[in-house]
């Protein structure tokens, strides 16, 4: 074997623990009883350790300097295999197996507190976990930053997103920061005013139902459930691999829309993941991008197609239909659904809020873990940074509804800091991406509303799914879109759906 | 660390690995979608290929020795816990890795395929896949029996019950064989002309309302929920770890008597499985002390307790109030719920078979799998073997029957030969049991009737679950019992229950 091939063979073996780990937390978030906690931490803390042992191997690193010296050999997907195997074993020798364990222990059983915690914003029963959380995810970040000659922060962000620090970030967010709160204004004030004005509220609809329509519906936008299904969880996630890709929702009866379109979120992940180069499968160069790419795709499928009137329209009948309620009623009108789902409001959630003020909570939650991992923030000292910078950016206090408030995203309590950038980085990226997809097909939104979706499918799959990690992200969006990433597609699509005509 | 402190510590990882495979298997026969297959057998087949790695580390063995050596300073559990480390030493030892992986992808690739072709009856779907995991369980068994001085298809045997030897086995079948057929005759004789004859069938039941008796019933006899689940899978099996316990039924609408007496199998074995020592739950010696064993634990549930007059006193009212029955159907009746539980009948199914034919099924069944890996019989002759012996013990032919003849366990397309004794032992025992617990308790059937499980849940708990691998199968049985096992306890519950007054 040439040093390549054994890599690929090491790095075959890896994806195969990385596939127990994956399972398992799917398990854990979907199907886990509450006792069987404590143990699944230690197992998942394992094969966490093991992955580390193989990847920090003294053997690893001589292998990749010989495959990276004898590179002219190699073609371009192999070339970027090596790159991103260096890539996850720099990142992995950075820090001690002890604080990978560790933390792998901490952040298992802080999450699962979080879940119990969360219903009645019980924050003294996670500020404890959350603190060790932190202790530990700012150790890391640390070590990883000295190896990688980056602040600690930016060493956390970098993991997501190769190569992007938080200061591109910050000159994006001050933009929207500017931008966004006299747009919110203006379209406020406009569907108070004028149509299409918010109409009658949809009924309520039963979790069975509901989860049928989610599954028409998946089916529709090319989801492969030979290769993967839907089940409830307490936060709507993607997991699994790409033969086996698992998505998650909640149901709630008021508010079916709700959980169609976080249905419809996760699919757009789901059809990144079971689009990933099948030839690549098992290698690091077949998996996805990084987390802006794999947003950008959730919210290219939930905000650019999903929330669209054109979409709408093809939905609307099909919604009726499943949830057998008459054509005549209004409430259920393709309108009025489309009105629905493009209402801006100030809210609590992050999850539920619509895109105009979905990067305020995004830029809220920059700012605290930036101010977290630097050490200027404490744990016990977030509900009321939250409560105050939540004032600022929506004009809501969320002193004493923690629950509404700082618990309501599983992220820091799971360990994962760096990671709310990926969410706005994502929604420009779309806007970007679904410009460049409507100049590739004048057709795209006549087939829209006739729910033909194979087009727009294939396009993804050829321009972006298929390529894994052939192309750093930076490369993908100026190869695909003939440019770097910019927000003006972001703010024109804004305008066009929210204050055009 | 002392020698048998590090062992432990290994241990406790070995542990955490086969966590991560058996929720894997369970996750694969439950949720997972088809697929996944192939990736997901690569991933088990890592699993287990590394904990084999650890499991014949020459570190480990002489770790052993040491701690064989000076074994005076170990209590009691810890010797035992030692004996059970050498003995999945040995056994791990006995076999190359490879075969190890080649085995558990044959395995699964031959259960995925089974799951698919078993609908229909198609043997050529599964044959070929079938003939290789014979080949490689006659290679395991050759290599293990070598190295234990057995013969292959007790090298098999002992996997699932240490000690026990085929020759014992077939001295205890061959009674069975003897006295089974005439005493059938005469219950079903018996059971045509005199009460309790079966009355009217009790109507179909959807799955949803099973399922909810299920769980009551489960709750009943102490299965802890906050520790484990209850699913749907193809076949029902137990898995899981202690602290996470999961079975699974199927439920058939015209024949929820069936399904609830699967669960309650499954609820035996589980109740094992939850009530091991906590002290040493990842420890060898924490285990469950066999197969006979644990089928002893399911069946003395299902046949000893849930198929008796008392227990459906107890059941007939809740059940009626679950599906919402009108009291006075004679269909749902105690007496006629009894007589249904214990009719006997010469039927296809082993899984569906009643208590006195059971063993009937079991026996043609080590008869074939001792045939196959002996090289006696050969795949392609299996479905022919099958139906003569099914003509001679049970007078039914499987000729074109496939599906409901040698296509219907899981057991041999999962590569599990050697397994099947363990149900008829654990009958044998079962009742061994249940007379010791009898006798330790005059007011059982009283509590029985009214649902109070009670004090015999804690006896389980104390005699047995509890004892993990303290004691060897046969010491336990001797120490609860006062003797060794003794198919007349089988046999005068038997003529107890069916020809009694």
């Amino acid at each position: 074997m040439t040093p390549y091939e054994e890599l690929e063979a090491r790095f075959r073996e890896l994806s195969h623990l990385g596939h127990a780990g994956i399972m398992l937390h799917w398990d854990e978030a979907v199907m886990m009883p509450p006792g069987g906690g404590e143990t699944r931490g230690e197992a998942m803390a394992l094969l966490a350790a093991i992955s580390h042992q193989r990847l920090t191997h003294p053997e690893l690193a001589a292998l990749l300097d010989q495959a990276e010296d004898g590179d002219e050999q190699l073609g371009p997907w192999q070339r970027a295999n090596v790159r991103a195997m260096r890539r996850s074993q720099r990142r992995a020798s950075a820090v001690p197996e002890s604080l990978v364990r560790a933390k792998r222990i901490a952040c298992t059983r802080c999450e699962q507190a979080w879940r119990v915690a969360r219903g009645n914003g019980d924050w003294p029963a996670v500020s404890g976990l959350l603190e060790e959380v932190v202790r530990l995810a700012i150790e890391e970040a640390t070590a990883l930053g000295e190896v990688l000659s980056l602040s600690p922060y930016d060493a956390l962000l970098d993991g997501y997103e190769a190569d992007t620090r938080s200061a591109q970030v910050a000159e994006v967010f001050d933009d929207l920061r500017v931008f966004l709160p006299p747009f919110f204004h203006s379209v406020f004030e406009r569907q108070k005013t004028t149509p299409p004005v918010p109409g009658p509220v949809p009924g309520p609809v039963s979790a069975e139902r509901q989860h049928a329509l989610g599954e028409v519906m998946m089916r529709a936008l090319g989801f492969d459930f030979d290769r993967g299904r839907l089940d409830v969880s307490h936060h709507p996630f993607c997991g699994g691999v790409p033969d086996d890709t698992r998505i998650t929702t909640r149901y709630r009866e008021e508010n079916f829309l709700g959980s169609l379109m976080a249905v419809l979120h996760e699919t757009g992940h789901a059809l990144y993941q079971q689009g990933l180069p099948p030839d690549w499968c098992y290698q690091p160069v077949g998996s996805a991008l990084g987390m802006a790419v794999h947003e950008s795709q959730s919210l290219f499928v939930e905000m650019q197609v999903a929330r669209s009137r054109a979409f709408m329209t093809f939905a609307a009948p099909i919604i009726r239909e499943q949830f057998s309620v008459d054509g005549d009623d209004r409430a259920w009108s393709a309108e009025n659904l489309h009105a629905k789902a493009i209402q801006v409001r100030r809210d609590y959630i992050r999850v539920d809020a619509d895109e105009v003020t979905y990067p305020l909570h995004i830029i809220l939650r920059f700012e605290l873990e930036q101010a977290l991992i630097a050490g200027d923030l404490v744990v016990g000292d977030i509900p009321d940074a939250w409560d105050e910078s939540m004032t600022r950016y929506l004009g809501l206090s969320t002193r004493d509804n923690l629950k509404d408030g700082c618990m309501q995203d599983v992220h820091w309590f799971a360990g994962l800091f760096g990671y709310f950038p990926s969410y706005s980085l994502g929604a420009l990226t779309a806007a970007q991406w679904f410009d460049a997809a409507s100049r590739a097909n004048p057709e795209l939104e006549q087939q829209i509303e006739a729910g033909e979706f194979g087009s727009l499918i294939e396009w993804l799959r050829r321009e972006i799914h298929g390529r894994g990690q052939l192309l750093s992200a930076e490369e993908l969006l100026l190869e695909v879109t003939g440019e770097r990433l910019d927000a003006r597609f972001f703010k024109a699509h804004l305008e066009r759906r929210y204050l055009a005509d």
